[in-house]
């Protein structure tokens, strides 16, 4: 047969088999996906047991994870026309290219051997070129691939990470989300850690899922075309077959590794145990008691390993006999079905019964069946990886969830209720509480209350209902024992907290500057420790000049830190570099660059000496500045004219301080 | 030529060449192995920029784990005839039956195809039923080498676990590596996961290491013999030129991953300080400010990562090349060579021309080439491996060494020295002090100080010399501030912290009992919390039945605690189930039931009424037992007759207490 016509012919034979070879792979990847689905309720049942794998980033793939993955999608591709989809496009073509030239290397292949067998010299020297000539397109579609994968991982991540920070970074939201509801118990990790992998997660599973069912596809048909379609048909059974026959020879092997964690995770807690009490157990002088039970518990662990690694020998056995050398097997016999088979005699006509040729079509068609195996393996790996994908999903879209009803003013709190028949056990509750059911009025200049409680985010009365009123030069003391409502009282003021009935009276809040007992010292230079918030270019705007900024270093005794930390400029970690004072009068710096109408003083100068503590409160004075400070300090009475006592039981008390002539 | 007598003549050429193919073998992997050793150079460089990278478990490969590694492994194989060493024996049998079987499996393949070629169909039966055959005992070698890496782990773990609760659990060596050394931040983690990573690398270099070069060997040598040494030649050469190749295209993607790694942290630290400072943040409305903050270190992060993909994506083109096609074309080459290089007459003469012979020697040799491939890259990434075993034997190795030196009574503390000249500053210290400088002296039943200092094991002063004396039946309270060195004086007088200097005379301290603030219960049953550290077996000894305990329970008030937890042999979580009265009063119990001379009671009734202290007073007296109690409660005074006064200055008194009469 003339070339030209065996290849009409082969078209034509295509076309004819094009439907029923649809058709067959079609139903092999149905089937594998029906397997897979056995194997993920399987796992899903164990995961139910092992709750911490769960949240190691292990995720039920459901209508839940479809709906949350579709909104974080419409996040990250904002747009059909946004780069992340020409990542896509250019991704799903380089998956494509790959597979054909998978296929046209194995067609190389076979004529590089068949040179050889013929012992053809020019042959087997013009095919290396061409293996050479393809190689360069096909290094750049690989390296291509891996570089779109990574490329649309960031993309995901930037978008998704700006995204998030639009609403976390806005207002009160980081603070909220961190203080007042409880769901979230770590945002920095969602924010960083968990949006990276979910991004990684999620561009990998593009091309690890459809590169493999494409693969799959493909192979099999153009094998179908080469050995007749039950070449790809045996090879899918067998693995089919192997596979559920392993599944029915294997003993639990996921329980029995939850086992082995929880004993690994008991042993180990008893190390930790020992020395979290060390102490205690020294007193005691119980470390015999102690080494019994680390030993028992050790042994327990080791003794249930032997037994899984055991185990774990016999089912190598089957494995390594069904899954490699029952594999090869099923290979040879597939690769030698045109020889063999039933369409032998049409076969060995259309090669002219030419060895050459027979190797040839042998080279290429194990080539394939070898890719034909190899995607079969990776398809049932990447199902695991969507697994993985919908615990990150769930991870992230959480955090959005969240955010999203403290937006609208909403949070949830895991609260304890003590129960009153059982005396130390606690019923837990959660549920979804509105904030700002009070109401806050703007004014010019007064701080009033007007009937607010002090109540926490947990639902605790601190204060009962409390009014009063502070003009501008009246500076007010606010004193009481530890947790009954002082700082509180600020954060309510301040608008951290929510106010749940009431009226808060208060201007707006760039006229009150608060500096709180633990002074905060931004990663920044030392301008930013005094401006702060505000920037360099805000403080030039406000017309202030470094030489300013020494002026106020000067007055709470700091001018010497320009010289010896290297002028306004320099960067540092301020929280090693200062001392506690230093820190406390940084922050008193900062309050006399702000210059606010009102400044509450949060047990800020602890660590300062009385007569600096002294000279502090009568500059802020000075500047106009009305005081509003926590303290014990009997000394700091005589800068205030106004008290308010908390008596650490829910009541308070607001009086002119009457204070003898000096 | 028939085959018998081509045999002998293969054997005989074999003889001649042996030597020279060894001589061929062995600089081939002395040039790889010097390869590696620069790759290791340069990446230690690279670890000392990332010092993180270090402590994750990458370690030199020098002198000092080579010497550690010895010690290690005398501990772990501790004779010549321990089972280890049968492993290691048989071990070492299955990584050469492997890799015998994998030359027998290739000879099969080849003829397996042959079979195909020359349409044999009965030889093509026969050799697929060898292959099945041969399957059985290949998966079994396969599955058992894996038995034997894991049966090694864990009897390595074992050992080693053994060794280091022998000592470690001995006396007060716990004790003193958390409190008074501070080399072993967390000895917990090193007793646990450090020591298993260590058996499980450890395990696996062996094979991982032997078995590349055992294959690099006897590959090159079989493919030597089959298409002469040119063969393995080329195919070393060729990875070895690329390799270099390679490393001079390569930018330093250790430095830029560092680089990314750094950036990475940032970032993260970014998001850490915000959650941390989050309520300062709040009050100060700095959310401008952080994110803006935030934002830069997101960029600086996304950007650099992007730089890197780019690179790796021109990276990835060349390794590909070199690597993949490369290497196939390099392969195809030597596979090549029996019939294209200058042996090809003698080589068509020995096959007589036949084709499918051809065929037959093309696949075995293929298949011992692919072999040959991975076997080179194992052994890259083998090094890694070592590298990676280096570091956890400094971990182990660094445990071992510090438990030595408490064992000779010596231990390290880094110790903050603050610098007169530059207020603020401190040096850090680090230097070996030997212990129990002091005196111990046992006595029948008298506690006596004789100028023993109350130190610190960071070396500060908390008393000056003590003197005193107390004779059983005279009770004595400790009072004085926070810090001033009461709990302390009784970590001296139990044997938990040396004694500097003086003399202790003190009765064994099996007559002394403590009872701490924070109440120690150990995780077991009801009757362990009140005999600890006492077993049952102790208490049946002491002829104590579980009805004393019930009444021991009744003195404490407790005795409800039987019926309602569910009888003594009852596990639980008993810092869960017990309130804080119920655990201060079981340690009560436990002081009661082991009626010792002198207990020191170490503001051990915090949580208890008032009424019910008394009576556990009173009990404690009226059971013999000499009371040294710390207390600030001054209804305590009246249950005592002497009182030690520390004045929170180094200073102290030593009193009786004089009664009113009541």
């Amino acid at each position: 047969m003339p070339p030209v016509l065996s290849k009409i012919l082969d078209v034509k034979q295509f076309m004819l088999k094009s439907t029923k070879r649809k058709v067959i792979s079609g139903a092999v990847i149905a089937v594998i996906l029906y397997l897979l689905k056995i194997r993920l309720t399987k796992s899903k049942t164990e995961n139910m047991k092992v709750k911490r794998d769960e949240k190691k980033g292990k995720g039920n793939v459901d209508r839940m994870f479809l709906k949350r993955i579709l909104k974080l999608l419409k996040i990250v591709i904002p747009r059909l026309n946004s780069p992340e989809i020409l990542d896509l496009v250019l991704l799903t073509a380089s998956l494509v290219a790959r597979t054909f030239l998978s296929i046209y290397v194995a067609n190389v292949n076979g004529q590089i051997v068949r040179a050889i067998i013929e012992q053809n010299l020019n042959m087997f020297l013009q095919r290396i070129l061409k293996l050479g000539v393809v190689a360069i397109p096909a290094s750049f579609v690989n390296s291509f691939l891996d570089y779109l994968n990574k490329s649309l991982a960031i993309r995901f991540r930037k978008r998704l990470t700006q995204h998030f920070h639009d609403i976390y970074l806005n207002d009160m939201i980081f603070y909220q989300l961190s203080n007042l509801d409880s769901r979230v118990a770590n945002p920095d990790q969602r924010l960083t850690a968990d949006i990276e992998k979910w991004a990684n997660s999620l561009s990998q599973i593009y091309s690890n899922f459809s590169k493999p069912v494409l693969d799959i596809i493909l192979f099999s048909r153009k094998l179908a075309e080469l050995v007749g379609y039950q070449g790809p048909m045996y090879v899918i059974l067998y693995y089919l077959i192997s596979g559920f026959l392993l599944r029915f020879l294997s003993p639990p092997f996921g329980k029995l590794t939850a086992i082995e964690q929880r004993l690994e995770g008991d042993y180990r807690a008893c190390h930790s145990d020992l020395v979290y009490h060390s102490e205690e157990i020294a007193f005691y002088r119980g470390h015999a008691w102690e080494k019994t039970r680390i030993t028992n518990s050790f042994n327990n662990l080791i003794g249930h390993t032997g037994q899984i690694i055991l185990k774990r020998l016999y089912m190598g056995v089957f494995d390594s006999m069904l899954v490699k050398y029952g594999a090869v097997m099923v290979g040879y016999a597939v690769v030698g079905l045109p020889v063999f088979g039933s369409r032998r005699v049409e076969y060995l006509k259309s090669v002219n019964n030419d060895p050459s040729a027979i190797t040839r079509d042998y080279v290429r068609n194990s080539s394939l069946l070898i890719n034909l195996a190899k995607a079969i393996g990776r398809l049932v790996v990447s199902y695991k990886e969507i697994q993985q994908l919908a615990g990150y999903t769930t991870l992230v879209a959480e955090l959005d969830e969240v955010l999203k009803d403290l937006i609208n003013g909403k949070y949830m709190r895991t609260m304890l209720q003590s129960n009153e028949n059982q005396p130390g056990y606690f019923a837990q509750k959660q549920s979804l509480v509105s904030m700002n059911r009070g109401q806050i009025v703007e004014t010019e200049n007064t701080i009033k209350f007007e009937e607010v409680p002090i109540i926490s985010p947990n639902n605790d009365i601190l204060a009962q209902k409390m009014t009063f009123e502070i003009q501008p030069n009246m500076n007010c003391i606010v004193t009481g024992p530890n947790g009954c409502g002082k700082s509180s009282l600020f954060r309510i003021l301040g608008g951290l907290w929510p106010i749940s009935s009431g009226k808060l009276y208060r201007p707006h809040i760039d006229k009150l500057f608060y500096i709180p007992q633990r002074p905060y010292l931004p990663a920044g230079t030392l301008r930013d420790q005094i401006i702060y918030p505000h920037t360099k270019l805000q403080m030039l705007r406000k017309k202030v000049s470094d030489d300013d900024l020494t002026e106020l270093l000067r007055l709470v005794h700091l001018d010497y830190l320009v010289v010896r930390e290297g002028g306004y400029d320099k960067c540092n970690d301020w929280n090693d570099v200062l001392s506690g004072g230093e820190k406390q009068r940084i922050a008193m710096a900062r309050l006399f660059y702000h210059k606010p109408v009102f400044a509450i003083l949060d047990e800020c100068t602890s660590a300062v000496s009385m007569d600096v503590e002294a000279t502090l409160y009568q500059t802020a004075k000075m500047l106009g500045i009305t005081l509003f400070t926590v303290s014990h300090r009997p000394s700091l009475f005589k800068h205030h004219d106004y008290m308010i006592q908390f008596d650490g039981e829910q009541g308070w008390n607001f009086k002119k301080i009457e204070h003898s002539s000096e």
